[in-house]
C-alpha cells in the first residue's frame, strides 16, 4: 500500500465516502487561492468534513502519519495562504456552514467556519443587527477564512477588522484535541488571549471549527460623497483634515488616476478623465447630510475640483459602484494583476502614493491604487501581461519596492490580506529577528510536527 | 556575599543609586496591590528604572541569577497580580511616565508604561481626542498596569476595554532582549498578534516598556438618566430591552439595594430606601436627550418606579456621584470588602443577581452588587469584618460560590480585574485542561526560567 493509499484508508475510517475527494482533476482545482506568483503543490486528497468530530479524525490521522494539512475556506485569499502543499490533505471547511445562534440581547452570533460572510450579514440584519467586516469578496468568502486572515474591508475606518468581532473560538489542535478559547460575554480577561492569537494565524496553529462573534446594532443607511482632486497629494491632505477634525466616516476610500481611468474604460461611467484622485466618504450617523456637508467643505479647502454629495441611498449606491468595479477594471487593463496590501499611518498616505507613482515610472509599469484611505491601507495593483516575462519580472520587483517603501514610512507589509507565501520574506523584515523567533516558537507550541499549513507565514 | 548582596551588586552595575530602594520598611510597602485574601512575599529590592536600557539590565541580571521579577504600576489591582514574591525584584515602572507623542491625524499616542491613565486622558483631550478606557482607579492607575490586566471601566459598553486600544508594544523579554510588536497603523495582520497576547498577561510574559495606543475623537458630553426599580429582575429586564432595541449607551450601570442603601448611609444622598435596584444610563450621541427619552420609556415598560433624566452636564454629574461612591460606601458597611468581577452574557444578568442574593442569605453575609450592567460585568462585593474569623471564612466561601454561578451561567470568572493570585484555581476551571496546557506552554516560550511574576495566573 502506498503512502497515499495508507492515508486514504485511515481517513476513511472516520469519514463518510462523500466527505473525501480523490479524483486528481477535482483535487487539483483546490490547489490555489486567488494570489498571483504563489507556488502550490498537488493535494493528496480533499476532505469536506461536516462535523467537529470529523475534523478531529482528520487531524489525528495527519498527526499519526505526519501528513501536512491545509485548511481552506472559499479560497478568495490574495496571499497564497490557502495554497496546497505537495501531498497534503486539503481540509475544506465549506460544508460546515451552519449559523447556530443569533442573539439580539447578547449581540452575538455562533457560527460554523464555512458560513459565507454575506449569508451571516443578511441573517443578522433580519434581527436588526450588523456584522461589520466586509471584505470585497464578502459574497463568496467564509467566516473561517476571514478569521484566518483577520480580514478587513470598506467598513474598517469606523468599525475595525474581523479580529474585533471574534469573542471566542472552538479550535481542533494539530493532534486532534478540541480547545475552546474566549467567551460569550462582552468582556473577559481570564488568561492569555488565545482567541486573538488564532485570528490572523492563517491556519498555522489549529483548525477553527466554531466561532462566537460580536454584533453591532444595525446603523442608519449610509450616505456617500464623492470628491475629485487634481492631485493625489491634495486628496490625501483632505483625508488627513477629515480625520484630524474628528469625523467618524463609515467609509473613506480613494482611487488614483490609473484606477479612475480603468473604471471609466470598463464601464463608461462618465468620470472626468482630468481626475487625478477620487475620494469617497460616507456617514451612517443620525444626520449624514450634515456630516457630508462638513466633509465637503474640508475637501474644497484641500483643493477638490468637484464635490458631489448623494441625496439618498440610490445615489450613494451609484457613487460606490465605481469603487466596487476598481479591481475588475484594473484586471482588464493588461489581463493580469498583482494586488498588494500595504498599510501606512494615514498621515504618510500622500508620501506612499507619490512613492508608488515613482516606482511605476522606474519599472515602466501601470500601477493603479485603490485604498481604504481612512485606514492608510492601500492596494497598489500592478497591471501586467503574464505572457511577457520581462514585464512579469518588473511587476515582481515593483512589488518588493512598494513593500520596502511601506516599511520605510512606518507601515506594515499587510493591512488585511495576510502573509501567506507571498510575503514570507517580508514578514521576517517587518518583525525583526527577536519577534520572528518568538512567533516561530509559538508555532512550535501548537504544531510541533509542522503539519499545519506548512510553508506559510515563516 | 549573600545571595541578596550579590543581586544588589549586579543591579548597581547598570543602575543609578536613586533607582534602587533597599530599606526593608520602604520595600515592604511595595509588597501588595489592593486585593484582599492574597498572600505576598517580601521583596529583596525595589527598582524604579527610567529607561528601557535600565529595564533590560534588570532582566539580564534576573535571568543570570534566576531571581523572580514582579512588575508593578500603581498597585491598584484587585487580584493580587502585582503582589511581591519572596525575595523578588519589584520592578516599578512608575518613573517611566512620559507621553512621547500625541498624533491627531493618525489618532495615536505613544507612551511609557508609567503614565497615569487620567494624565493621558486629559492630555489627549487637549487635542480633541479621547482615550476611552476608564477604570475606577483612573486617577491613580498606570497605562502599563491597565495593559497588564486589560482593564475595563464604565465606558466599555460602548467603547470596549484597554485591549482594543493597544496597537503596538515594546517589551523587554525575560532575558533582557527588546521586542517590538504590532504597529502604528490603523490595520495590520503581519504575523501572530503578539500585542494582544501581552495585553492581560499580568506581567508574566515580559515587561511592557512602551505602548502605541489608538485614540478616538472626543465625543459630545454625555447625558445621564437614573431609573429606580422595585426588583433587580425588573432592572435587568430593562437592560435587555435597551440592548435589544439597538441602543448604544456610553454607560449602563446598575446598583442593587444593598449598594444603594450603603451610598445613602455614607453620603446622605436622598436615594429612596424603597429602591431595590438603581439603573444609570448615558448617551454621548448627537441628541442624547432623545436617546434618554427612548430608554426612559423602555425602563417604564419594564416596571421602573421612577425615571429621572438629567437636563445637563451638571445634573448628569450629580447622578453619577452615587455610582462613584459605591465601593467606598460598601467598604464603610463592615470595614472590609472583597470585590469580585464576574461577567455573564447580559441576558443572564437577572439570574446572576438573584443567585447572588441567594448566596448572601445562605452564607449570612451582606453582598452589594454594582455592575457595568450593559456588559453583564458585575462586581459582587462582600462586606465583612476581617476581625471575625467565621465571617471571613464565609466571605471567602461566598466568593467561590459566586464564581461557580458565573461559570454555570455561561460567564467568565473575570471581566476586567484579571486572575492574579486570587483566581488561579478558578482559571484552570474556566479554561479546562487543554486550554490551560496551551497557556502554560506559551508562558514557557517567553519565560523558560519562570522568573516573570511567578505564582500568578496558573
Amino acid at each position: 500500500m502506498s503512502r497515499s493509499e495508507g492515508l486514504l484508508a485511515r481517513l476513511r475510517d472516520g469519514l463518510p465516502a462523500e466527505a473525501l475527494l480523490t479524483d486528481p482533476d477535482v483535487t487539483a482545482s483546490y490547489a490555489n487561492d486567488m494570489a498571483s506568483f504563489c507556488p502550490a503543490g498537488t493535494p493528496a486528497v480533499v476532505v469536506l468534513p461536516r462535523s467537529v468530530e470529523q475534523v478531529q479524525h482528520v487531524m489525528r490521522v495527519a498527526t499519526e502519519l505526519g501528513v501536512p494539512v491545509v485548511p481552506q475556506g472559499a479560497r478568495t485569499g490574495l496571499s497564497g495562504g490557502a495554497n496546497a502543499s505537495e501531498g497534503c490533505v486539503v481540509l475544506s471547511l465549506v460544508k460546515m456552514d451552519r449559523i447556530l445562534e443569533i442573539n439580539p440581547v447578547d449581540r452575538i452570533a455562533v457560527v460554523e467556519p464555512g458560513v459565507i460572510n454575506a449569508t451571516l450579514s443578511r441573517a443578522v440584519n433580519e434581527h436588526g443587527l450588523h456584522y461589520p467586516p466586509d471584505p470585497s469578496s464578502w459574497e463568496m468568502c467564509t467566516i473561517g477564512g476571514n478569521i484566518g486572515t483577520a480580514s478587513g474591508g470598506l467598513c474598517c475606518v469606523k468599525y475595525g477588522v474581523t479580529a474585533e468581532y471574534v469573542l471566542g473560538l472552538d479550535v481542533v489542535l494539530a493532534d486532534g484535541r478540541l480547545m475552546s478559547t474566549g467567551r460569550r460575554t462582552a468582556k473577559g480577561v481570564a488568561g492569555y488571549d488565545l482567541t486573538r492569537l488564532f485570528v490572523g494565524s492563517e491556519g498555522s496553529l489549529g483548525i477553527v471549527v466554531g466561532a462566537t462573534l460580536a454584533l453591532k446594532p444595525q446603523p442608519p443607511q449610509q450616505l456617500v460623497l464623492a470628491a475629485e482632486f487634481a492631485s493625489a497629494r491634495a486628496a490625501c491632505d483632505a483625508i488627513c483634515a477629515i480625520m484630524e477634525a474628528g469625523h467618524l466616516p463609515s467609509l473613506l476610500e480613494l482611487m488614483d488616476r490609473t484606477t479612475v481611468k480603468a473604471v471609466n474604460d470598463l464601464a463608461n461611467m462618465g468620470l472626468p478623465e482630468t481626475t487625478e484622485a477620487l475620494l469617497m466618504c460616507a456617514f451612517d450617523t443620525a444626520d449624514p447630510a450634515a456630516d457630508l456637508a462638513a466633509v465637503g467643505a474640508l475637501c474644497e479647502a484641500a483643493g477638490a475640483t468637484q464635490v458631489v454629495p448623494a441625496d439618498d441611498a440610490a445615489e450613494s449606491e451609484l457613487l460606490l459602484q465605481a469603487r466596487r468595479l476598481a479591481l475588475n477594471a484594473l484586471e482588464a487593463v493588461k489581463g493580469t494583476t498583482m494586488i498588494d496590501d500595504v498599510c501606512v499611518p494615514r498621515s504618510r498616505l500622500g508620501d506612499l502614493l507619490e512613492g508608488i507613482e515613482r516606482i511605476a515610472e522606474e519599472h515602466k509599469l501601470t500601477i493603479g491604487v485603490c485604498a481604504h484611505a481612512g485606514d492608510g491601507n492601500t492596494h497598489p495593483t500592478v497591471c501586467f501581461d503574464a505572457g511577457d516575462p520581462d514585464e512579469s519580472r518588473r511587476a515582481r520587483e515593483s512589488f518588493d519596492a512598494i513593500m520596502g517603501l511601506g516599511l520605510e514610512l512606518g507601515g506594515t507589509i499587510t493591512g488585511e490580506h495576510g502573509v501567506g507565501v507571498l510575503k514570507k520574506e517580508w514578514l521576517a523584515r517587518e518583525l525583526g529577528p527577536v519577534g520572528l523567533e518568538m512567533q516561530r516558537r509559538i508555532k512550535e507550541v501548537f504544531d510541533p510536527l509542522g503539519i499545519l499549513n506548512p510553508g506559510k507565514l515563516f
